[in-house]
């Protein structure tokens, strides 16, 4: 099957970096448009990159000609556009693209709140993507030209908290309070500059500007529902589930682990061991379809007392897997556990690629 | 003013030490005699220690000839006696002591939960120290010999918890539902080995052996009451005060960084302003007493909002004050905070040394 | 091809796992005896091991039941032994092993400096095995029974250093002036307790016991040439090369990196640009042999001025490959270089496990 | 005795706060004025500032107001100026307030190769403000107006080389080859951005731009005389000292760790027990003029084999002092040793505030 053919917004950046790495060798998608700054523009992406991943700058990226970040040339052939810009470029760029009739998938704030946008955690809440397909069908139904749309990536804070709550939540009914306490790694913040080294060296930063209104308002909609003519989402009501992030920045470099406590509305509690059960046997839509990138595990129970931890367990699945331990009874709501999820990888850029593939095994794109 | 003679158990060790610097140079106490095992035992102190604190060995302390740990040579004679020993020998050397007829203040957990012993944070239930009080001045006024006695020391974490709790509930009445997760330094861990390197660089390890444990009971002990005998404590009965505790190990070297949430029983909240002032107007009756180390501030609150921070707050009144930041409500419980302490100062030897002087102002040492 | 069998002494140690991760999947091997102290033996490994790697506990080497470290069982059936045992116990175990007739690839410090046993990195100096390698081959003439050995494996901060002189000398002749200081990774050091996190957080060791000897003296065996009757090793003389070590632990991870300097015998120099292409050119033995876990490029020459660094350049080669930049004149010697090595690869049980398939490939086991 | 008034310029940047935490309740100067952008000006200093100094800012410095950095107003009244600025905009602000007959002890690299201006250690090379000590007075002997000068702080790396060498070149005359390889703290490149979190977690950035370069030319000015007419300075020719240096960002905080190697000219060599004798009896000039931030000791001579380390080290005499441990012969040159110097504090404000100390003892302020 031919390769469908992707493009990268801020492609010289942190997040561009990462999806280069995922786009790099993959079986159904190949690297076509790279976009950057006018200054990179015109420039070999090896010319123009300061490269900064374990991995190395893959081959076929290399020679790649960088242009600016307009929906014309290699970029308006392309199937599927991912954008790592920065939030205050974002809204525009990505508009015109989807405009053009092209479907973005973007990892920046901007439309992440936009009604008819979905906000997805791609081993979550895939049924929303219904959104787009419903829109893009109608079109190619009617014969008219190429819909474009943007589907948004969530938080990557929010990502971690989310996974384990959709089987939770399936199994045993609507959580009401909920409450999550992170330890952020550095690495989602970039590094133009990103977070400052004499800020997390024996240090703890207790704030991350706008992560817990990100955490607090994104659960409920990635946990709410589509809308009965599905052209939107209806959100969990504030009445219904109440949530409190408090979030700190750490010295990890990738990997956010989260402290998270929950309580069911329902008076008929699971047990300990039903809940993780729960949690084993939960397999996202994106492994059902055959996705390549999907977990095979999407939530890893882990029973050693002291895990999970950011360097241990934050690579299982290549990242997409999701691990939850020290899963016990909560004095003060129902049960307390720890989350851990790959910020980058399942928080970012490799939900995109999983998005993606999502989408293409949907025949959306 | 003649010194009081002061005794350090286990001074070779981390929190030793501490004790070590705490009294070297301090206006009430005279370091007179030095614990540890039989192979530190007729060394000079300089000789049987290996130094890893970042001020350097006082002179006062080099040459003292260090002992066994036993209430008898120039032990007998103390005014007071610290123990920073281990909890596998601190049991029965500390009963030892305390049936000589010594004052013992101890950093371990073994005395904690007996149910004549005090367990104090100095900046906050100073008042449980009345227990031990009436009995030496009952066995004084009866001429009696000495009476020995155990102070313990609470739990680094539980220190940092309670402190702001406490002028919260003399304001605004009993809390019901608190919650905490901690992000805690390794210091507190000692250093032979303490925690390993591999384990928190670039990590998180989300769990802390019988931590969590001890923040939950022993922070219904210290917001307890003397009982009416004034031979014991009423603890907070489990249906009062619900309280749930999540730790975790970060690479800070000092300096625990507690998130913290908290409901009252009463349906009358205070607001936000009137919460932060009622923690700036909290004063500590060591301060009141003229304690040398008693912090002038007990509760700092930061107004930026993303502080406090380990490395720039820990050492407010030479780590004796507490620092309160990020105040504000919490959609689920009433208010969320994060609470910084110094876990060797205020969390162990510091708090050991302050509750002595408190002793010394009270005339029961 | 059937494959090899192959057993690991010390397998619940942190060289040990090492071992048992790059032998779960080889092409080559198959794990078959694991040992350790008598506290393990007759558990599963799963039940026995602290697994404490970032990749899983492989499948393979979950339930294989761990024995004692004695040559018989299944050891006796081994064709090669891999030992990450602590050097207090390598001594005799390694001599009992060998003397039975089995091969050692021993990754302590014990046998480093016999006479006749190869001191190997087996990206520099594998015509050493031809020591071992002949004694093989002369019993199997004889129709001798089997003739076991021990192999050992160099300290992991010499590996890194002579990589890249083995080139340089061939090409330009004796170095007669070597210094090095070191930036030392902590996982070398195990973890029970391996390096203490109070001594890294914030901090350097500037000192690691008997680390700069060993760089010293095994550059001179390493560098050095096997004697006339091919029965042992002629070393560098002290007066023809002089090495100098400084030694350092720091808190990073993996990767250890090494600022050298050096002087060429000849006045006869190279130029920066030649001795960089020498670098480059420079093809291992293990690679022209075809051993699977050879590295493609022995020598990556970076030219960022701002590399090799442990995060982005340890895993090149998957840890076999070493990374040198910052080629330049140096006023004081000749030349000087940042080179980076992966302490656990090619400084370890790497390095273990691509000199057992060069014997392997020689048809030596 | 009245205080001379100080004031300081490029106030909010790293270097400048800590001017200000030196000079706030310093015994001979008073803070007077501070200077930094357009954008700061007019406001009080706690407002421009994003204070984050482990101490708290100093009340005497929180409601000055800032003003630009203009040789006017309460900057021409000042007695001496701490310049803290940035090197793009340094040069032509340090200028115009010499020639405005200001005294300037400045930190920025830009003048520090000029002919007439001082690049002092001070508590190495005290003797070379005589230049501008000659200057002042001879002004004042003529009735001119008042000379303004400028005085330059050396880099941060040469200040901890340099200080042990001193007292070894007076005593066993030229070092004529001479290597150091360092491990530097981050604090020393500010906060805004600084150095990357990304780049020290888990990592070792082996160059620092322009700083070899630094240490080998400004060890060859430290190390020289004054030239005959008083006027200006005679470098160590190339010829007759070689200075090799390589350079690495760690993650430590504060204090610079550098393993340094050298050779003396002379054949009589010293002892390594002469040597290290010749480096604890060292007294700068600064104490014996009785400046009340000189080091008592000088130099710490430290025995423990594992010693000196920037956490354990750096706040020796206040960081005034630098520690030297692992004295011991070198194979390859005489001597190698390792030096610790607190980076911000003799490597820079630190020791502008001894300078200004020294300056004022000799009457030139």
């Amino acid at each position: 099957m031919a390769l469908k053919k992707a493009g990268v917004l801020g492609a010289t950046g942190s997040v561009g970096q990462r999806f280069i790495l995922l786009l790099a060798d993959h079986p159904e998608f190949e690297l076509y448009a790279l976009g950057a700054s006018s200054r990179s523009s015109g420039k070999a992406y090896k010319d123009a990159v300061k490269w900064k991943q374990t991995s190395l700058l893959p081959a076929k990226a290399q020679d790649l000609v960088v242009t600016e970040c307009k929906p014309e040339g290699r970029f308006a052939e392309c199937d599927v556009v991912f954008s790592g810009l920065d939030s205050d470029v974002a809204g525009e760029v990505e508009k015109a693209f989807s405009e053009k009739g092209l479907a973005v998938i973007s990892n920046a704030k901007n439309y992440r709140r936009a009604e008819d946008v979905p906000l997805i955690v791609p081993i979550v809440n895939t049924d929303h993507l219904s959104v787009v397909e419903k829109r893009v069908k109608d079109a190619r139904a009617k014969g008219e030209p190429k819909s474009g749309f943007i589907v948004c990536i969530s938080n990557c804070s929010t990502a971690g908290l989310v996974a384990p709550l959709k089987p939770l939540v399936d199994a045993y009914g609507p959580i009401d309070l909920l409450t999550a306490t992170t330890l952020q790694a550095i690495s989602g913040a970039g590094f133009s500059p990103g977070v400052s080294g004499i800020d997390v060296l024996d240090n703890v930063v207790p704030f991350i500007s706008g992560e817990e209104e990100k955490m607090e308002w994104e659960t409920k909609k990635i946990l709410g529902t589509v809308n009965a003519a599905q052209t939107g989402f209806d959100l969990i009501p504030e009445s219904s589930m109440k949530v409190s992030a408090q979030c700190n920045r750490i010295a990890v470099s990738d990997g956010h682990t989260e402290c998270i406590s929950l309580r069911f509305k329902s008076d008929k509690k699971p047990t300990v061991d039903e809940l993780k059960q729960t949690l084993r046997n939960y397999q996202c839509e994106a492994f059902k379809l055959g996705c390549p990138s999907a977990p095979k595990n999407t939530i890893h129970v882990l029973e050693e007392e002291d895990r999970p931890q950011p360097r241990l367990d934050r690579d299982r699945d290549n990242g997409y897997g999701v691990s939850v331990g020290r899963v016990r009874e909560d004095p003060v709501l129902d049960f307390k556990m720890v989350v851990l999820s790959h910020n980058t990888v399942i928080g970012a850029a490799g939900a995109g690629v999983l998005i993606a593939e999502i989408l293409n095994a949907k025949n959306v794109i």
